[in-house]
């Protein structure tokens, strides 16, 4: 087989695959924006023990009637500097290309059948601006798209400006591409998520063998403990969720930097019950383009029933119900001190 | 085959691989802690272009007489929790846990024949205390090693302590597991490595197809608007690099979120050259343990040169060199408009 | 004098003066948004070698030509939180109050001659929303201003809201108010302003006793200092400039947590000349109400030239301006190994 | 009066004083490091309601029998830069001066009475490092005492250094000085202070006329709300109460900029109660030197009983907890809805 050809598009100088072993977890009883559903979870992952975990949660979750989730946003960024001879001609800039929008948006409409413009953030630091472009981008992650656009309507409008740019990069890194950040956090960056589910008592007891008042002390805790070493967001190990399904779905896992951000809160509600809420702001995801067409990749996204471009939304929702799931399977363990146990026995080869 | 056997410990309900295409970049010429050597590195991604670029900012750094590395330290946490009644309680508790250090220590020899105390931190928040126990832990990326000895010394210290918490969890969110934070940044986690090449001034123009002061700009342009966003280090694509080499190698890769995580640096020096380093304090990775004996990633380890333990550090430094040689090749790129148009080229199906 | 007359709304239980000398720096040229005007800074501060250190910034930035700022925004955040029995409720919730912006900004017009609604944005967590009403506060500072008519325009709307919320604060801690933080960084609170110098090469040696080359490499070093301790922005001791004045001048001198934030940028430019640039995006001042009216203050606001409302832009933009006067003399001094000395002849007693 | 002449030390180009109105809140009881004491504390604002505020707080925590605060820390840091012509002579710098302590320890010793090393960090970053030099400083706030000794430490030890820097700064921005930073908060910065309350439930309704349970969950809305705007700890309006005594009674008011950072957190307890603790890492504070032998100053340090140099734990104590106090009033007036009113009844002129 001429491998060259094939993964075209996805890797230069190919040589072979990396095998990473999946593991199943499920099902995941899931209401979302396209309604109820249950859902396998493949899990690509060298850690012994996280399927067990995920599936714990997960378990805990489907038997208390399911999470609910849904996608609140969706916005991917490309973020050009540009440079003056002096702030005021920045300035002036600034306000011409805000004043551009309507033009912008008809121009990314040419561009592009899937970018979509957003919103147009000029922010100035000196005789400098970083102009953020948010777009839509349907059902890819996007970030190739959103370069691709801005540098095109860039170079068709950039001549008309009042003042030229001594210096022009079509990214001064404010876009949050590839890292963690807490700007990413408090807007927007890729699919932003939330994930809600309430666990009665009893299955908080009988499920993961904790108490509400236990697994919320610990959670607080944790957030203590976040703020105290500047951590971005308030999480548990969301990354370890992310980065099973994205290696798994064909996603761009190097986007775990930046996905791997968000907010968790945990309260004890009227008869003890367990209140669980994620919200995720980060989720680079995309069923369609990356590695979505690779052979596992595919297979992978049509187990967890998100292989049509319409099952974007779903997908980020999966992501970000299944990561909650596991922060209440690793907060009870600590809480309850089985942390330790689980990984002398599942953790380690015999 | 009995997958579910062969793959204890690193996975449950076992369905079977995601196969993820590895690319071959190369040769990197390195001077690390073992002396010099040539490096082929496989790097497992979905996304075009990506290994292209490192091959071209490895070559750039190759033919520049090479990367000079060193791991200059190794420290993984466990960060336990104890609440008192009191803060008074906690005081002195902490003076206490602290005066144990050299019991502590030889507990450690005995619990595990690799893991290692270097540091104890007590840090108190109220009635309560965080109390951080760093540990070298050999070639094993070591997580699960550290809480396994924290949680046995505990146990057997505990009941003498002058009062007993009225909570204690294992990990109270202050050891850096699995995230992005500030703390780590300003100390260790994992293996700090630093990372340094210069590129003469006719290299950084036939291969890089930039200047030096053009390189430079565009840098410290990304680390402006790092800072403005709230971002963890001063980095650019740094997580492509390792999320490529950790999906190769059996690394933990949902430890990208914390080990994408670092400070570079790039200046002009005389005649016009470049001097670029990375620094990357959150490395978290082995060559034993975890992931690393599966077929695909123990044949990435040996073809990366580091199969035995003597290589983790070595491991450790190859995965900044890369990273190192990649922030080179993108910021050219942007610095010199070619980011878009490499996109186009490579990161899209024909 | 009855003190408690006179001071009524400045202060309760009131008992005398702190007395805090005012040393005055200047000449200052400034190029601002009302034109080109020269000022006496009032600084009242008990650090010795402060005054004497602005006075040498500011006489190196007058003689190269005077300091160029402008105020580039005016937002004044109140950040009211709504939890609801669900997350759909709160999505809905938020549709509802984001389509209700031109109703509130008629309101805010009729609750207040000076407020003026600039944005509304929503931030989902969970099935919370925080709402955050940005004003424009004219010549105040105007925190208290903002919350009064928030809550007013609340109270007329809430009970229209498709759902009711379970938990209403008029703040939940989004606004920036009175605390430093990276969303404010990247956005605005209070004035956004930004400065910028050129200082030509023969005055940077004559007055700063340094190079252009010298002290922009200690700016950079500062800002990966910066980075790596997790500093909110890029500043050198800009706070001792705002702390100074807006002691003198009335302001709430609190709000220097939230002011001192920002970023700095450093270049050599042509012939070596030095550009440098000062973003300030959280100036919460005001030169009408809190401490403006108060005696000695009114007179300092008279001496700096900004005693009528129509003068808080410039007063905004003097602050920047002598912050960035201060950051290029403190800079210059470490650079050149003057540091120390400079601290040990004026700020001690003799 | 000659006032060039009384001030010298504290002020340079002396015009004479900013007067701001002093309100005294309390008594506050106070279970110190040096035992049990009452105080009034003299707060400089120009804010209405503030003092008013305090007072409320102050009052729930006095008659719920005082509030227990201990410093448990002191150091004040510096943070000199050097940086090598390779990484691997920063590495051998590194362990040099590090071996050098000792040296360093006694040096310190010879050349201040006060001064005390406490701890010393390198921190390597490229081919550079930041070695911070932690020390006690007795009674004073101690930031040009650490400069003036570490300047010079280094000229009689640099010279045998095995390599010379090819840069060296006395501050390369890592000390914390004059900035609110991360590492500051996960460790010391000047002193570092708990403090904590148990408000009985019948006093949380009498006197902040809110619920133990309302005030908890406003807290808990905050610290998320912090989070999400990546605010340096978690807080509420700390910076109120640090500045207006930093004012009063002669502290260096720029240092709010890092202060005014740290961790609050609130708990319901058995019956009801109401548990608060305050943890602020970063009082920069003094009782000699500065503007502390100032009149005024002088006077207010007297009325809030830490006049002499064996009061500057006390002073740090009552600042954390006055701050504490304020936490609570403040956090119970949101709770309750009453934070607008008592601002439009106390914080507006006639």
């Amino acid at each position: 087989m001429d491998h060259s050809q094939s993964y075209h598009g996805n890797i230069e100088n190919f040589i072979g695959f990396a095998q990473v072993p999946i593991g199943l977890a499920g099902p995941l009883l899931l209401h979302g924006s396209s309604g109820k559903s249950e859902h396998w979870i493949p899990m690509a992952t060298t850690e012994g023990a996280l399927v067990a975990s995920y599936s714990r949660g997960i378990k805990a979750c489907t038997v208390s009637g399911g999470i609910t989730a849904r996608t609140i946003a969706s916005q991917v960024q490309r973020s050009p500097y540009f440079e003056f001879a002096t702030l005021v001609e920045a300035i002036t800039f600034g306000k011409w290309i805000k004043s551009l929008q309507p033009v912008i948006n008809a121009g990314v409409s040419q561009a592009s059948r899937f970018a979509k413009l957003v919103d147009l953030e000029v922010n100035q630091e000196g005789n400098a601006l970083n102009v953020t472009f948010s777009y839509e981008t349907g059902a890819a992650a996007g970030q190739n798209m959103v370069t691709l656009v801005t540098d095109q309507i860039l170079k068709q409008i950039l001549e008309q400006a009042p003042h030229q740019p001594t210096k022009y990069y079509i990214e001064g890194n404010m876009s949050g591409d590839k890292k963690a950040n807490v700007k990413s956090l408090s807007k927007i960056r890729g699919r932003k998520v939330v994930a809600e589910v309430i666990i009665p008592n009893q299955i908080v007891k009988d499920v993961l063998k904790s108490s509400s008042e236990s697994i919320v002390k610990f959670w607080q805790t944790g957030t203590l403990g976040g703020v105290q070493m500047g951590a971005v967001g308030n999480l548990g190990h969301v990354t370890n969720a992310l980065t099973a399904i994205f290696i798994a779905c064909g996603q761009d896992v190097a986007c775990i930097a930046e996905a791997a951000v968000g907010t968790g809160r945990l309260e004890v509600k009227d008869k003890g019950d367990l209140y669980a809420t994620l919200t995720l702001p980060g989720l680079i995801v995309g069923v369609v383009g990356g590695g979505t067409s690779l052979p596992t990749q595919k297979e992978a996204l049509e187990l967890i029933g998100c292989s049509t471009p319409d099952d974007v939304d779903k997908f980020a929702e999966i992501c970000c119900a299944v990561a909650l799931a596991g922060e209440l399977s690793i907060g009870a363990a600590i809480a309850e001190q089985h942390f330790s146990t689980a990984h002398k026995t599942l953790g380690r080869k015999q």
